[in-house]
Order: C-alpha cells, then sequence, then structure tokens
C-alpha cells in the first residue's frame, strides 16, 4: 500500500525536483503536484514534466494533498509554511528537508499548530542548483532523519518513513537538536570552512588567481565544489544552526591552533599522530557505503 | 629523441610507480631502475614489474643513470641524497618530486655542487599510497612545476621539461620559493584544514564516532579522502615549507574569524556575498579541465 497518493512539493529546486523524479521511479500512481516562486522555475518544471501539476499559487498547490513537502530554503520556509496555512487540508502530513531542524520545527509547529508535522533531512546533495540538477536515484542509500516532535502522531511518523523507504533512502528518527549538533560537523562546519579556505585563496596578492586554479589539483580543488553549492540555502543553514554551527567551529579553531603551533615549533610527531588517525576514518565511512571506495572520488584517469 | 635513456626511481611509492609506469608506457625503450629503503616494497615492485630493476642499494640503483629521480618524502631527501652520492655519474640529472621545494633545493644543491639539479613538483595524486597505487595517466594533463636555480644547466632544464610533457604533463617554471607559497594555498592548507576537521569530529563527546560516519555525506566525506593522505608525506610537507604554510594559516583564520562573527551577529548578507563569490572559482578549475565537470565528483550514483 501506498504511503501517500496525493504528494505536494513545494520549491522545486535539486532537492525537490528529485523527490520528484524519485517517487515517480518507485510510486508511479501517486498523484505528483509542484509549486515553485520562481516563474522560471515553474516553466522549466512543466517542461522537463517530472510533476503532474505545476501550480502557479503554493495554496493552490496543497488543496488535496495528503503529503505537503517544504523544500525551500530555511529561511523561507515560514513565508511558505504562511502562505498554504488557510489550504492545507486537516488531514495532510507536513514535512520539510531542511539541513537544520529546531528553528524549523518550532516555525512550522506554531503556524500548524493541528496538523501531523513531521520534519526531516535526507542527507543527500551535489554542488548543482535547480530543477535540472535533480536526479531520481539521489537518495538511494543515503539517510533521512526524520526529527518529529515527542508528541507526534506515531501513525503519520510511520507514513513519513515508509514513504522515504520507497524513495530508496534509510531512516533514523532522533530530535531536533541532536539532528542540528551531528550536522554542524558532518555538514556545515566543512561547507563553511571549504566557503573560507577558496575565499582567502582568492583574496591573496602573491598568489594570482589564475595560479590557484592551474594547480587546484594538489587539493584545493575537492574545497571548490562545496564551495560551490547554493549561496542561499547555505546562508539560511548558517543563520538557523547558529549555536551548533559557532560551538563546532570553536573547537575546529582550537584544534587548528594546536596544529600551527605544531607547525612552528617543529613537532613532528604531533602531526604525524593526527595524520595516522585520520586515515582509519575514512575507511570506515568506505566501509559503511557512504562513500565511494574508487580512489579519487572515482574522478577518470 | 628521448630526453634520457636510463632513469632511476628512488621511492617506489604512489608517485614513483605512476613515473615508472608512465615511462614504460610512453617511452618504452628507457631502461628503468628502481629502488626503495623498504623491503617489502622492493619485493612488490618486483612483482609487479614496472622497473626492469629493482636494487636493494640505492647506490646501486643509479650508477648508470643519466636521469635520477627522488620519490621518497621530503624529509627523507637529505638521507637519499648523501646515499648515493658517491654513485651518482656527473653527468646524470638529479631531480626529484617532492611537494616543497626550496628547502628540498638547498639540501640538494648542497650536498650535489657539480651535478645538474632540477627539482620538479607535479600537481598530482590520489589518497592511496605505494607501489599498488601508481598508474600510467596520474600525470596526464596535470601541472608539473620545474624549480631550477637560476644558474642551472638550461640544457638539463629542457631535458626534463621533454620528460614530463612526454608523461602527459603540462610543464611551469618559477622560483622555488614563489612555487611553496602557490602550494601552500592550493595543496597544504587544504590538506591542513581536512586532517583538522577529521581530528575534530573524532574528538566530540556528544556526536559519536558512528554518527559522524553515518551522515558524512553532507559534505565531511570530501575531507576525509584528503585526510586519508600518507601521514609521513604530509608531516614532512608542513615542516619543510613551515613559513609559508603559517602565512597562508594566518590569512584562512582570520577570514573564519570574520565568518564566525558574521555567524553570530547574523549577517546574512555577508555570508552571502562570500557564498556567491566562492561559485566563480569552481567554474574556472572545470573549464580550465583542471577537474571533473561532472556532478558529485563524478561519484555512481
Amino acid at each position: 500500500m501506498l504511503p501517500f497518493a496525493r504528494v505536494t512539493i513545494i520549491g522545486l529546486g535539486l532537492i525537490g525536483s528529485s523527490i520528484a523524479r524519485a517517487v515517480r521511479a518507485t510510486m508511479p500512481t501517486v498523484r505528483l503536484t509542484g509549486h515553485d516562486a520562481d516563474a522560471q522555475v515553474r516553466a522549466r518544471a512543466r517542461d522537463l514534466g517530472f510533476c503532474d501539476d505545476v501550480t502557479d499559487q503554493a495554496g493552490a498547490a496543497v488543496v488535496d494533498a495528503d503529503l505537503v513537502i517544504l523544500c525551500v530554503p530555511v529561511g523561507a520556509m515560514p513565508a511558505v509554511a504562511a502562505e498554504i496555512a488557510a489550504d492545507l487540508p486537516a488531514d495532510a502530513v507536513l514535512s520539510d528537508v531542511g539541513s537544520s531542524k529546531a528553528g524549523v520545527a518550532a516555525v512550522l509547529a506554531e503556524i500548524f499548530p493541528h496538523h501531523a508535522v513531521i520534519p526531516a533531512h535526507p542527507v543527500a546533495g551535489t554542488e548543482r542548483s535547480g530543477p535540472d540538477a535533480g536526479f531520481a536515484t539521489l537518495f538511494d542509500k543515503r539517510w533521512c532523519i526524520l526529527t518529529p516532535a515527542a508528541d507526534a502522531d506515531p501513525v503519520a511518523v510511520e507514513r513519513v518513513k515508509a514513504f522515504w523507504t520507497r524513495l530508496g533512502a534509510e531512516i533514523e528518527v532522533m530530535e531536533a537538536k541532536h539532528h542540528d549538533l551531528v550536522l554542524a560537523i558532518t555538514s556545515h562546519l566543512p561547507h563553511l570552512i571549504a566557503f573560507t579556505i577558496v575565499g582567502t585563496a582568492s583574496d591573496l596578492e602573491q598568489v594570482t588567481q589564475s595560479e590557484v586554479i592551474k594547480y587546484s589539483a594538489g587539493g584545493f580543488r575537492d574545497f571548490t565544489r562545496i564551495a560551490a553549492s547554493d549561496p542561499t540555502m547555505w546562508r539560511d543553514v548558517f543563520l538557523s544552526n547558529r549555536e551548533a554551527v559557532l560551538e563546532m567551529l570553536q573547537r575546529f579553531s582550537e584544534d587548528l591552533s594546536a596544529l600551527q603551533r605544531a607547525i612552528r615549533w617543529g613537532d613532528g610527531d604531533a602531526l604525524f599522530d593526527l595524520f595516522s588517525r585520520t586515515r582509519a576514518v575514512r575507511r570506515s565511512i568506505v566501509e559503511q557505503g557512504q562513500d565511494d571506495a574508487s580512489e579519487d572520488f572515482g574522478r577518470a584517469h
């Protein structure tokens, strides 16, 4: 049995359009409705045809849905939620895919006190954005974290679990606050650091921009991929998960200072010890299927 | 005409064994001799057969060479250089592949005052190490930077250029000091940061190691690839390129502090401005063929 029959996706970028394509591929009888605030994105989504219907108004998209997923930057969630509040059917389940959860969950709970609100975060993505960037297998074997409130309707939780399982994801349930701490280290801080170093490299006087690009294969290019991610989405993530990001950043800075000191004082043993330890983490990630085992990310040689 | 007829490679890890394989593929008549300080690596190299001969002593490997390339961690260069000093033919060209150049160049110039010393740095690699990790196309379309002293024999420079061109590399010549500054930002600092964040993530109390690994697809896993690089090699790089690395690290830390402040004070515009700027750098790298255009590094989906 299908967990939902009429799914609405608000926000048709990388994640929203990937969900639509994955639903088409795995639950072809589901009726899919989409909406995006950007008229150009709506037009493109109609051309690509991954929804049965793309509406011009957010409210019109949700009127007969049994699942509505908000796939917009977390900063845009309050406005979008307010826009659909009057039209959301009483028995519809409301979900989202925001990268930070506690702030968004609080907003949705306030606007929808009588609905089943089951926030979710599929931990998957690429550096691309927009309706053309999505693909049906994006969530395959990736984790999707649900962060329902303690008093959330357990049936609604099971249905959202079943939905994401159909899309190929593995499911984990945790508290929103803990999610935000975990993602601060596994996703938000890596992005912040990547954005920073690419910025630092752009601002040097002694080394030209063209030299940075030419010799980027020495490691730098790996950071530029992440630093090419959507600016609006990431601005909102840092603003909404401020506390957890600042805590992780503080720890990172302390560790970096310790390494700086080791380099300054020529403490090779301290460097070697850390560098040996970090190797094992990579091995575990590959063993658990969370990254390609092929060397160099499988880049063609 | 071949630039060299009898090439000796000291150190048969990722880079050394890749050079040997690339020579085999592009200059099959060259006689290849190899040596490694590690008896197990020598045995494995003999099995793999990418050299005509693998000698037990470094000196024996160089006696009739016209090009000797040192492919050992930069900290091991002085000892290896001393080991071959008595046996290196007077007309042989000596080169290396160290990731930092000024320090190594000084050591080699001191030990070999009468030889043509043409240091080189092929900006290429993967996260793997050892004789099995090498492959013939590693240097294809990658940059190889030569840092000959101002008074170096121009004929020797041309021959080393021709050698690397045959292996598929693009050649650039620059001063050793400038090389070290450029690589500090494009390679050394990215590695230092990746090692640090993987270490920070391993040390958290509130987030378990298994959570870090499970949710690494949010960005963290990209850093673990670099942080899986060879510990000895990287310890030596940081110790030998101390000044340039510390300078770049200082700039990076300042920029990170500025972003930290922007997050703390909710300055979304500052974040958005930086995140928009860094996107363009990625585009240039892909346009100039220094990385795969395929999304997500071309990971299989």
